[in-house]
């Protein structure tokens, strides 16, 4: 029989848009024993959970746990429990993470109607506010963060007028919670998904999700107790309305989360304890102080890209602080730069999707990841790479000026 | 702000049907520091475990893979993927988890029949083969080992007949896979669940699967390329027919876990390391030496149950070997037992649901929680805390019971 060796990862500077780098405190964590999924023990560590997922998205929800799969199974979480078939859905689409959650919310058995905006651009919010006034969805689903353009949407018009309109707002703020203002409760969100590998450097695997009680009383209208569970007497059982799923039903999920404990899945204790870990590392840094920090990095890196000569994909008045999307110069294999800087540097960045492949190269500074080190190997990495590809860069001007933005904050050693 | 203490989990001896203790060596492997998805070492890395989920599952299909979600999300992904509304399924119930396959099969518009045994119990396959002779539905889903009572089904006899039928088969393997043969090939078995946090001692999080050619036909009838990555010159969206789930898409995720790899979830690295690394380690070992294994500490706890004078739950010919089910004795509250074991000795067991709680404790004996320490520990804290409630046991017997059946392999020292 073929025998496989101990794992051993090679050591990697991860500047993707996601998954990046891990803090080794959250990998410590996973390496703790477990707990029984109800020892008094871990449910206080559900509990301290929930707690800080609130601090995370800025709210006061009572709601607020995290579903046991990557970010989508989050997204799909909310929007199966919250889109009953036939439900009018609007999404606003500005990259690919748009058409994911038409993707999905297609699959709920939603009517939809989309807008699209070039990719590289985001949306006026008026003019998602004078759509949504004429249209009157149940529901309106957007990306905050859309990570294959580098674009973010500035939700808080949206979430006024969803409010006064009674229209139900879900927010994909994977890509951002974390690293930038997720203002759920300021902005009027009715329900955010986060992501773990991004942001928060927590490895994928868990997405904390957050409702308020108005997406709350949709999803306890949809609520069916589980068969094998519920007492035949007085509860009764599936309509053929209900969730569609009950993997990812927030109504038993929320059972489960809740002093009911009533049981569903096993949780994933080693994820939780990542998660956990992940979370309090957020709280100890401070929100505005993680940031300032990644809007610190992202200026640096900026800087850096420029002065080597390179220019910058879409709208600057619309940037992801923790996603740089860089034009891939004509005539320049983007792949071939790609595989020399994972193969020869240990740093990895990303491509794009669609239309966008090939054209930009996209580069996370995100959570852990997002440090002085990473930014000064990876301009430096990058000149290097460009220079083998023989592209006509300005030699040393990069690291000089990110330097020069770092300066601002540090002693130097002029 | 709140402040929150370092993670510091109390040492647990963990024997419930799951989730159990892992083994350390897994618990290593995900304080490792990740890789991104599609860095090479890392889709190395995922078709190692693909190979070693085919020698678990006993079988040559093609596609055997994980579900990044608990074990749950494992079979509705199967059910999801290849039940269509309208088909009929047959789901043969003895216990809670059929009542989970129904539950799951009606939220994915099936047209269910049931047959439910007596809990304790498992079917005559020849009771089950008649129905599907007289019914042929498209679809029979059955537990292998059902957790709720400690039983196991016979398959062999049932896979023949829906091989023979052309009725596909669907099997919850969660708590077997692992600690007892799964024979997916030779029992003609379509589609297999297998689970974590049972048998291999690995955390919860994670399912593998694996299904044939028979399977994969029907998902791939269903199968629509995501929004956002398909063609829309020469690819067609979803017509409302589909698979009603993304995340759990089988036809999306084997695009994903194939050379194509499609881009889908961002793939819970941490958790593949330790599904990795759990499933080297039962290689390491070997399967049938595992069963052997299972089977040796399965013997000594049931000689120490019983010596002691207490009386197993159910149809001893179809007992589980990695679930021991106990009668709680008359008048015993089975829950203050349950909590002075877990307060006072750090051991965890489980009791039931349904009609049987209050009515069994079920001791589990799996993966790495399958070991001579822990039978042991145990017995004697069982009877301890028996002694503290008042029940007449035989005092000293149960330890000497089970020495006396690890006698029989091991030196001794009389």
């Amino acid at each position: 029989m073929k025998t496989y060796r101990d794992l051993s990862p090679s050591p990697r500077t991860i500047m993707t848009p996601g998954p990046v780098e891990v803090d080794p405190r959250v990998l410590r964590a996973m390496s703790f024993s477990i707990l029984g999924q109800f020892d008094p023990e871990f449910t206080d560590i559900m509990n301290e959970t929930m707690d800080m997922i609130r601090v995370l998205f800025q709210t006061n929800n009572h709601w607020a746990f995290s579903v046991d799969g990557t970010s989508r199974s989050g997204i799909e979480a909310v929007l199966t429990s919250l889109i009953e078939p036939g439900d009018r859905v609007l999404v606003p689409i500005y990259g690919r993470f748009g058409h994911l959650l038409v993707e999905i919310a297609e699959r709920c058995g939603a009517d939809i109607s989309t807008m699209e905006q070039e990719w590289g651009q985001v949306f006026d919010p008026e003019q998602v506010v004078k759509r949504i006034r004429q249209e009157r969805p149940d529901i309106v689903a957007i990306v905050h963060g859309e990570t294959s353009t580098g674009r973010m949407q500035p939700l808080k018009e949206i979430g006024k007028a969803c409010r006064e309109l009674d229209v139900l707002l879900v927010v994909d703020a994977v890509a951002t919670v974390g690293g930038t203002k997720v203002a759920t409760d300021e902005w009027m969100l009715d329900a955010v998904i986060g992501g773990t590998q991004k942001c928060l450097s927590v490895p994928a695997g868990m997405a904390p999700v957050t409702y308020n009680e108005r997406a709350e009383a949709k999803i306890l209208k949809r609520k069916r107790i589980e068969r094998g569970l519920r007492d035949p007497q007085t509860e009764t059982g599936w309509s053929g309305k209900g969730i569609q799923s009950n993997y990812l039903d927030l109504s038993q999920l929320q059972d489960y989360w809740s002093p009911v404990r009533l049981n569903h899945h096993t949780e994933a204790t080693s994820m939780l304890y990542a998660l956990r870990e992940g979370l309090r590392l957020v709280l100890e840094e401070g929100l505005e102080q993680r940031f300032a920090r990644h809007l610190e990095h992202e200026a640096a890196l900026v800087a850096g890209i420029r002065a080597m000569g390179l220019t910058l994909f879409g709208d600057p008045d619309c940037k992801m602080p923790m996603v740089t999307c860089v034009n891939i110069p004509d005539g320049v294999d983007g792949e071939s730069v790609r595989a020399m800087l994972l193969h020869e540097f240990g740093i990895e960045i990303a491509s794009s999707f669609g239309a966008l492949k090939g054209k930009i190269w996209r580069i996370g500074t995100m959570g852990y990841s997002c440090n002085k080190k990473n930014v000064l190997h990876l301009l430096g990495a990058l000149e290097a790479a460009l220079l083998r590809h023989r592209v006509p860069v300005h030699i040393g001007a990069a690291s000089q000026a990110a330097l020069d933005v770092y300066r601002r904050k540090a002693n130097t050693y002029e």
